[in-house]
């Protein structure tokens, strides 16, 4: 399940520490199923001390506070951070523990830094497939948050012009068919019928499709 | 396990359309053991029109662009927005699809906007825990990611004061000892050894322990 979860965001290089099943290990292979870019290419070490050798840099996963002096981040900080030192060619590795220990307090000490995820107080049991899914989710990144909303659907926007056509036609309509009770009550009315259909930045396909709509409404028959 | 997934970032209000094993399920629940905040008041609703009633904003979950004029979110551009609708009273629901299918054709149409995952555009295969697992995690919000970080170890930082007296003991006695082989290298080299430890921003008690090490390293025996 970790080997998917890396894979969905791009991560393929999964390093096992003294796997408690052995390795390779059928059910496991099949678990990640689909998740070869990762399975093929496995490492397995005895010790996270060799595991972490050849990288620049190592995070370490914790649930709880510890201890010992060290910069603790949340998957965010953390991964804007190795980011950043993978675009500076650093190699850098984050350490998970094992389902139920966690990372042992010896392997703690050869992290640069912690990341701690901020969870429910009450209730807090990711598993150690979903850690590696919010890390891997973190790390590949979410590049859109801080830009404009996209939007589905491939017909251009209407223009201003378009849209005040079709307001004006409709208001006439409403006007002709003495929907506007008081003249003193038309002005706030139009505006909110206006902001109603400004508010929903049709398409032009769309207001071909409310022009239909009134059309069909005033039809006599 | 979307239930656990929903209670590790507080989430406990989860609605479930037309199960497919009916419900109660006993397999679910036992999945589920932990959850009991969101198990305890599953609510079943025979279509997503029913089941999102009494909610005045839904997002739905999509892996794939749809031919349908609708915003298109990020999760963490949806959270920001949902944290916004949820201080200002609105009920918001997050759509999500079965296993499979995903969120039909006439449930999109419901959704206000739509919310699909960044994600490796060659192995994408979230499964429904997963994605609600980082869309409640998105929900819950990492709000120290804009923030210093925070670091573990209770003892108080040492002053520059004392950063600069252990540096001076320890200049002193590698110059007593002679360390400085030329004196033209000597600032340069001062300035990196300086450099090295100041970066460490050490506690006073790890400065404590570093004046152990220095006076261990000069005894004489």
């Amino acid at each position: 399940m970790s080997a998917r979860a890396m894979l969905n965001f791009g991560l393929t290089d999964l390093r096992i520490v003294n796997p408690r099943d052995g390795w390779p290990n059928d059910k496991a292979i099949a678990t990640a199923s689909g998740a070869d870019d990762v399975m093929n290419k496995v490492q397995v070490f005895e010790s996270v001390k060799d595991a972490i050798a050849d990288l620049h840099s190592v995070y370490a996963t914790t649930s709880r506070a510890r201890d010992i002096v060290k910069d603790v981040h949340t998957p965010r900080s953390a991964a804007q951070k190795i980011r950043q030192q993978v675009k500076s060619q650093q190699s850098v590795g984050v350490i998970f523990g094992a389902e139920r220990t966690g990372v042992e307090n010896e392997d703690i000490t050869l992290a640069d830094a912690l990341i701690t995820y901020p969870t429910n107080p009450d209730f807090s049991s990711l598993n150690l497939a979903q850690a590696v899914l919010v890390m891997a989710y973190e790390i590949f990144g979410d590049t859109q948050s801080n830009e404009p909303t996209l939007r589905s659907g491939a017909s251009p926007l209407a223009t201003k012009d378009e849209l005040d056509n079709f307001l004006s036609r409709l208001m006439a309509s409403l006007e002709d068919k003495g929907f506007f009770k008081t003249e003193e009550m038309k002005p706030t009315m139009v505006q909110n019928i206006e902001n109603l259909f400004v508010r929903t930045t049709p398409t032009q396909q769309e207001l071909n499709t409310l022009h239909g709509v009134i059309a069909s409404l005033l039809r006599k028959d």
